[in-house]
């Protein structure tokens, strides 16, 4: 079973916005989907930290896609319709150039020689990997979690590029309780002595990954979607010789088997880059306010969701956008969906996702 | 400078809850407030993870306590008629027996060879030493968080003994979401080379304790709260030779100045057992269910404070005790209180717990 992956060099050598150059760039990427002769049916789809540009199934690798029900022949996403790329992030070990990839002048892993990494540019990135495939415009960009921030940066650096925007559970800029968040997960995996200030060898900080991550799944669902699912249920059987604090709650199996797939498909360093681009991620350094910043968005049409539960990326954030978009004249829709399971709704309640943007994007067309 | 703490000796062994027994326990406790000839004024203050018992300043020891602004003469917790007892939890490293205490069987630190330890044992060992100074009933029991929760276990396994329950940010039983947390607390620690699976040399395994603490502080307070305080603010110097993942934003230096001042105060392995011991507690435990387990409290009157932003002890937690008190007859007042500090608030938020607290008692007279 072969990988859809497919990968584009970038043409020349790229600059990073908070100083430092790439002489190398490559970008990850699957579609699905024709290209329709005009070229005008590319819908690019950005990620979330964590996944892949493997968004759905295809010939060449038949394993579910992170959206795999969100996309495909008449689904939400309607590749009948739209020429889909997903980009995996500049930054991200699934393919793009990323701290774990080699530096040609070095001749050895950038590791923590990688510049400072900002969401604008993994959009840039994303954009100049469409240009080197031929795509010059797209008729929609959509994204989820940090991919809604790479998408609200899109449109506001590309903005005579960009016909649709669809943000989903994402901010304008993050707040400091997810700053919090995330400078805890970092240290778990700084404090980590195989973590050894980014030079480990595989496998790497995985004790300080396992804790990052499970901290990462606390805040991607809700306290009120656990209660229901988990309650205070305990396991069956407790692992032979577990000690006194080993998992015993069903909460706690849950984040143990969550943080095993994880640790292991994910470098380290990596994971460093992406949730810090989070954290300095502001629309207000584009023009000196939020309001500002999202003025320069000029796309047609604008989707904006959000999900109640979530306190991550909490939905004022969501809604914060969708209101100043308007304020600038801009066509804004705000949908708030009451799904129980957090941040991560996207991923598990396609009821909901499916219709909210599906319904957006046949309006579009 | 001395300290007002002093040591009160079980007169025998203890057994715990959840099994094995403890041939010698020692309680720490401070007091404020003379005792009536009567000893009918005696109040018992038990407190969160991390206090000593020393909640007040006095002649012996002129630091602030932890709740310095709500004990003293006049004050919510009023020691012209009260004779306040403080009592330092089972468990924990401030003076009372705990996993860092030599076991008298083996003159060497219990460790991890510490029983499970419950909320229970904490209300019992309290108890106990309030028998051992000749105080047979108390007042009132008074305790926030972890507090609260052996507050409510006190008046449940002696309810002929409690005359008022004050219970603040506390819980019936926890929550899968809490217990979430705590466990990658746990983690955190337990995943530190330097713990050795409970055998460390002091200082003992500082970077997992570290990482513990700075999620804690993360829970203990609100977003919104750090949304007015920090914002987005930079700090203004970096330490020199500070890497690219080091303190930037000042919500950061915030987790930082927090966790060093809790590293080196507090031993890891009575970190563990507490934590645990919150997660454990479950008042259905007494009786097959939350409401027979409540309904075994027969104080005549209970307070039940609760904090709108708190996210780790939900307000509907308090709600719930408060609720199912009144269905099983108790005179009950549940305050709900719009503090924006969170979980934290009756350590911060005086002006809305000093009254609330104060008024209550001043009816108990």
């Amino acid at each position: 079973m072969g990988s859809a992956r497919r990968t584009v060099r970038l043409p020349g050598p790229f600059t990073m916005r908070s100083g430092g150059v790439l002489p190398r760039v490559d970008v990850a990427y699957e579609t699905w989907g024709a290209l329709s002769p005009a070229k005008d049916n590319v819908l690019l789809l950005v990620t979330g930290l964590s996944p892949s540009a493997h968004a759905r199934c295809s010939a060449e690798d038949p394993t579910p896609g992170w959206w795999e029900e969100m996309i495909g022949p008449g689904l939400a996403i309607d590749t009948d319709r739209f020429h889909v790329v997903c980009v995996n992030s500049l930054g991200s070990p699934h393919g793009s150039t990323s701290p774990a990839s080699i530096d040609p002048r070095t001749d050895a892993p950038y590791r923590l020689t990688f510049p400072v990494l900002t969401i604008e540019d993994i959009a840039s990135a994303a954009r100049e990997a469409l240009r080197a495939l031929g795509l010059a415009r797209v008729r929609a960009v959509v994204g989820p979690s940090l991919g809604g921030m790479t998408a609200l940066a899109y449109a506001m650096q590309f903005p005579d590029e960009v016909d649709a925007l669809v943000t989903i559970s994402s901010a304008a800029r993050a707040t400091p309780f997810a700053i919090a968040i995330r400078s805890v997960q970092r240290e778990a995996i700084r404090s980590d002595p195989d973590w050894r200030g980014g030079a480990y060898d595989q496998p790497g900080p995985v004790r300080g990954l396992r804790v990052a991550r499970k901290l990462g799944l606390i805040t991607y669902r809700s306290a009120a979607e656990w209660r229901q699912r988990f309650s205070r249920e305990r396991v069956d059987v407790r692992t032979p010789g577990a000690g006194p604090f080993d998992v015993e709650f069903e909460i706690e199996a849950y984040l143990e088997m969550h943080a095993q797939k994880f640790v292991g498909t994910f470098d380290a360093n990596c994971y460093l880059y992406l949730s810090r681009c989070m954290d300095l991620f502001d629309v207000a350094e584009h023009g000196g306010s939020v309001e500002a910043g999202l003025a320069r968005i000029r796309a047609r049409k604008t989707l904006v969701v959000g999900v109640e539960t979530d306190f991550l990326f909490p939905i004022d954030q969501q809604a914060e956008i969708a209101l100043l978009l308007e304020r600038a004249g801009r066509d804004v829709r705000f949908v708030r969906l009451p799904s129980i399971q957090g941040h991560d709704s996207f991923l598990v309640d396609y009821d909901r996702f499916g219709p909210t943007v599906g319904s957006f994007l046949g309006e579009i067309s």
